[in-house]
């Protein structure tokens, strides 16, 4: 039977768009499982058979107990990809990527949090780190990091997207760069962060009126700092000290990082020293040189925050192998700085249909949310594209329409659609569409 | 102005309970921080300084990239607690536990999950590793790691929880033992796994009439395998194969485990290998020599499988030091193997009084919750209790009325409410009330 014949057995309601995308609720109902159409990658067991001979791994003991765990050695190559733009000259300056292929889920594990740093990643004893809130204060306050540990403290899971993600498909680079879909796109991550409430300390320091802004410095040696907005101050912004339970890496800031849900990942200042409430904000090098927007009339546009709404298929993509055809799930990662996703939809012949991917629960603001269809690859050439929209109404652009907001040259906040060409022999690669 | 003043002087609506408990929203809402009436922690900077001098960090380039990160050096003491009962005669067999006491929100990293082994982490080539699912079905099936990734797959923030949690304060041990909280509770921890539900498979290879349990195996050096019944298998059994985003750790069953939300730990079989349908259970070693319930008649109870509703105040707590009188929050973690924590309550005289907790977002059924209150800790001795309800109406028993449903020596599904002593001189102990 071709997967055609397959295809053709299947309930109409199981078919939701061309190129053999199902109903998202095909295979949870059973439906498709009863009629025995799809072609499933499990291999039928000799009837009575008990298995593979007993392994190896249950004849000898296996290993002792470790204080901290890590990953299988089988494993050994899923690592964050790492680009250094200077190369030695300053190893610290650039980029480590979250290897997006090889994920699920929507947490991402601490060993492979993104990172971007602008002058290496600081070793900071923390009995030597201190906060201090000052400016336009009714009382400036300094905070010992034993002292924070006895504020009242929330836990949110949040993305954090460094607003140059997705770089390898912007305004710079015309013709579509060939690389692992965690290479393109891996530049945004999740936790669970854990701290106190900015508003907290803020109010216990007295915010004069009149302050219209902070600005938060690091403690790194490329000194990162940034103007917040004062209503994002005291609206969600934390002071961060833990990550995904333990405390914050040295790469997400250790022993303490501002953390502002949906805003672009740099203002979310790390290794924290100082908050200055100031009346306007202090156009430091980090939003002047850079973290800029470059519009098609030569101007720059400086403080644009939330990040975009955005979707991006992570398998089948770039830097994983088809098996061949027949069944598979089509899965991806979905966020938007405005909130909560509303939908994802997929499709599989290059935008022509487009069919609705169930979303995973919960479905958290400013966290990621992972998306997923049942899928029927029937062995020819397709193009799967996968399109965001959040509850506030934003929709995902086009990579034509992106790049026409935009001066050449332009390479943040891209939140183009993703389009992944697969042809018959199964080849992967990043095309625009 | 004594801290006695100080709470005198608290609004009425802020304080909760007896021993300086304040109201869940004493700070969120500003109020105590306005009347200035709290010994918070932070120290008053002089007015106009611009915070210490420019650390270290700020002169020299830091570290460059790595491709899998870790944690700080100065949390290089954050490790799990082992314990081997026999020793370097069968090194891989005991627990390492969770260290409760240098953790917060309700994830845990996946360095710090627990781990029971009954003889060892086996080191499985996933290339090598297929699950068989045998027995009462129309189709005996064989999935290879590589076919499993095909699966549609769900994603669930989970915790478990080894039946042998707090046995230290179990009937094996009449007088309170002395250690920090993670080596008395930490045999519970929580991730997002996701795989595939177990209900897909068993679809697919076609349910008998008349399979009334399965046989989970695992491939370690144990044979570790447990009997489920069919209607926890059908319903939201899952196979997982990601943990907090990445593949699951060995310690945690990689390359794949079962995983039954609410269930006691062993019963969600780590390297699972095989899946049997049977009519009835196994009786397999595990249920019988052990995780079976002694009760006061001499009988011992078998097939105990929900965990019960729980809670312990992490912090203040064994393992912690106090900083002297003043403002604290009071913070820990509940769960239930029956859905939701309805509500936990929190007491700082030993009982006589109690105060309802702040429970964080979201709450999930099966998951960690963590709770937390506000405290002003006025130097005296105090004990401090936490008393957990889940939505299906249970409540944490105390430690007597836990003990006595039990036989002497009983040690499995020790839910009882957990007191801390805290001397006048700041130190903390555990302690039977």
């Amino acid at each position: 039977m071709t997967s055609d014949e397959m295809a053709a057995r299947l309930p109409d309601l199981e078919r939701a768009a061309g190129g053999g995308l199902l109903h998202r609720r095909a295979l949870l109902a059973g439906g498709a499982l009863a009629t025995g159409a799809l072609a499933l990658p499990s291999t039928a067991a000799v009837a009575g058979a008990v298995g593979p001979a007993q392994p190896e791994s249950m004849r000898t003991p296996g290993a002792p107990f470790r204080g901290y765990g890590q990953p299988s050695r089988f494993e050994a190559e899923v690592a964050r990809g790492i680009l250094k733009p200077y190369g030695d000259l300053s190893p610290g300056a650039g980029i480590s990527m979250t290897p997006l292929q090889n994920l699920s889920g929507t947490i991402t594990p601490n060993g492979l949090f993104f990172n971007r740093s602008h002058n290496g990643v600081p070793d900071i004893d923390p009995a030597a780190h201190q906060i201090l809130i000052h400016g336009l204060v009714e009382r400036p306050l300094k905070f010992s990091m034993d002292a924070l540990m006895r504020y009242p403290m929330v836990s949110q899971i949040c993305f954090i997207e460094c607003s140059g993600n997705s770089f390898f498909n912007s305004n710079l680079f015309p013709e579509p760069m060939q690389m692992p879909v965690g290479m393109i796109h891996g530049l945004v991550s999740a936790a669970e962060w854990t701290g106190i409430p900015l508003a907290t300390l803020l109010d216990e320091a007295g915010v004069k009126p009149g302050a219209g802004w902070i600005l938060a410095e690091g403690a790194d040696a490329a000194g990162m700092s940034r103007s917040i907005p004062i209503d994002k101050a005291l609206d969600d912004a934390m002071i961060a000290l833990y990550q995904n339970g333990e405390r914050i890496r040295p790469e997400q800031g250790y022993p303490v990082r501002l953390m502002l849900p949906g805003y672009e990942g740099n203002m979310s200042v790390k290794w924290l020293r100082r908050i200055k409430l100031t009346a306007q904000p202090t156009h430091t090098k980090d939003e002047t040189s850079k973290y800029t927007d470059l519009m098609p009339d030569g101007k720059s546009r400086q403080f644009t925050y939330p990040m975009d709404v955005k979707s991006v298929i992570t398998r089948p993509a770039t830097g994983l192998a088809m098996q061949g055809p027949g069944f598979y799930e089509v899965s991806g990662l979905a966020w938007t700085g405005h909130g909560r996703i509303a939908t994802v939809e997929i499709s599989a012949d290059g935008g022509a249909s487009w069919a609705e991917a169930a979303l995973s629960e919960p479905n958290l603001p400013h966290a990621l949310v992972r998306f997923s269809l049942p899928w029927q690859w029937e062995g020819g050439p397709v193009v799967l594209m996968s399109r965001a929209t959040d509850e506030k109404g934003n929709v995902q652009p086009t990579r034509a329409n992106w790049s026409a907001q935009y001066a050449a040259g332009h390479l943040y906040h891209c939140n183009a659609i993703q389009s992944w060409s697969i042809a018959a022999d199964g080849e992967i690669k990043n095309v625009y569409v």
